[in-house]
């Protein structure tokens, strides 16, 4: 892999509580610092299988789920991002994430309204109705959208996406990557835009 | 619980990683801030065992482990912290926090002096001979010292220290309570010591 100098890249689950204040951060701080951003949508359920789990370890292990939600709050205040628990959790992320893949340039913003419906708009984000309506009101063509999102090659790229984040030791999400160098955590955001400066 | 208001309890595992650059900086940073400091040792081993584990979680999920080296090592050189890996991992820390349990005003002193046994001198804490040394080099009483930690009061407060760690719910470490606010890691040190300053 060649140097990830002036690049980073955002590797994140739309399931992800933590994903979420560094999906509507990291936009803002790599154009702030010059650095070109690369978004990577990708699942975690193959992930966290391999590691035994069948459900979000927040929800496997009690004590750190509570933790999780206080800190995510704090953690949301301090930033201006406006929180409330989703109706469920985790969400199935699945669609989402393969639109997108397709979203193109609109990637960014797409992201975020995702993001914004799963915890701050209390929606079903498996729900093909929010998702139509978040294409829709982004001028995107819903029609359209979909239909490349669900052609069997796009599917393909998703789990290949995957594939590539189980080869490259991601564990977890949100994670940020410059170069080879890994970044887990919301936290590390700013020392992986650091890094992608040198 | 009364408030915290000035005050922070620093919880820590002496095998655990990434509380070592919180032991090391814990007391600069609160005395910096004013706000008073409790050294509360306990033992990681019987809530991971509720967890289900019989490891360290960076031992039972590999890639977890190499980037927690990694991601240490990062922090470690941003503090110029030195770090060598143990020549085991993780350590017994037993014997090393029922003397800390004992240790009345150089609890700071020696907490600092085995994690830097640990973490930075690839020595033994389990090893009576290291601990004797680290107590020794303090100017304490190694006899009187090893004698109050093995009394039979003294290791019940150990297993009441770790079993009040349960209750609050703590499942990691390094962990900081201020009043009941709960911040794990020492990614939350600085914001710790911020809530006690309110």
């Amino acid at each position: 892999m060649a140097s990830g100098a002036g690049m980073i890249e955002f590797w994140y689950e739309f399931a992800s509580t933590y994903s979420y204040p560094a999906a509507m951060r990291v936009e803002r701080l790599a154009k702030a610092a010059g650095v070109e951003l690369r978004w990577k949508p990708f699942l975690l359920g193959p992930i966290f299988g391999a590691q035994g789990w069948n459900d979000s370890p927040f929800n496997i292990y009690a004590a750190k789920g509570r933790y999780m939600w206080k800190d995510l709050t704090r953690i949301c205040a301090a930033e201006d991002i406006p929180l409330e628990k989703p109706f469920k959790f985790p969400q199935n992320g699945l669609k989402a994430a393969r639109l997108a893949l397709v979203a193109g340039e609109r990637i960014g913003d797409f992201t975020r309204a995702v993001y914004t419906a799963n915890f701050a708009e209390q929606k079903d984000i498996a729900d093909e109705a929010t998702l139509t309506d978040i294409v829709t009101k982004l001028g995107m063509d819903a029609e359209a959208t979909f239909e490349a999102a669900n052609t069997p090659e796009n599917k393909a790229a998703l789990k290949a996406q995957t594939d590539e984040a189980i080869k490259r030791d991601i564990f977890g999400a949100p994670w940020f990557f410059v170069g080879d160098e890994p970044f887990w955590g919301n936290d590390r955001l700013e020392d992986a835009i650091k890094w992608a400066k040198k």
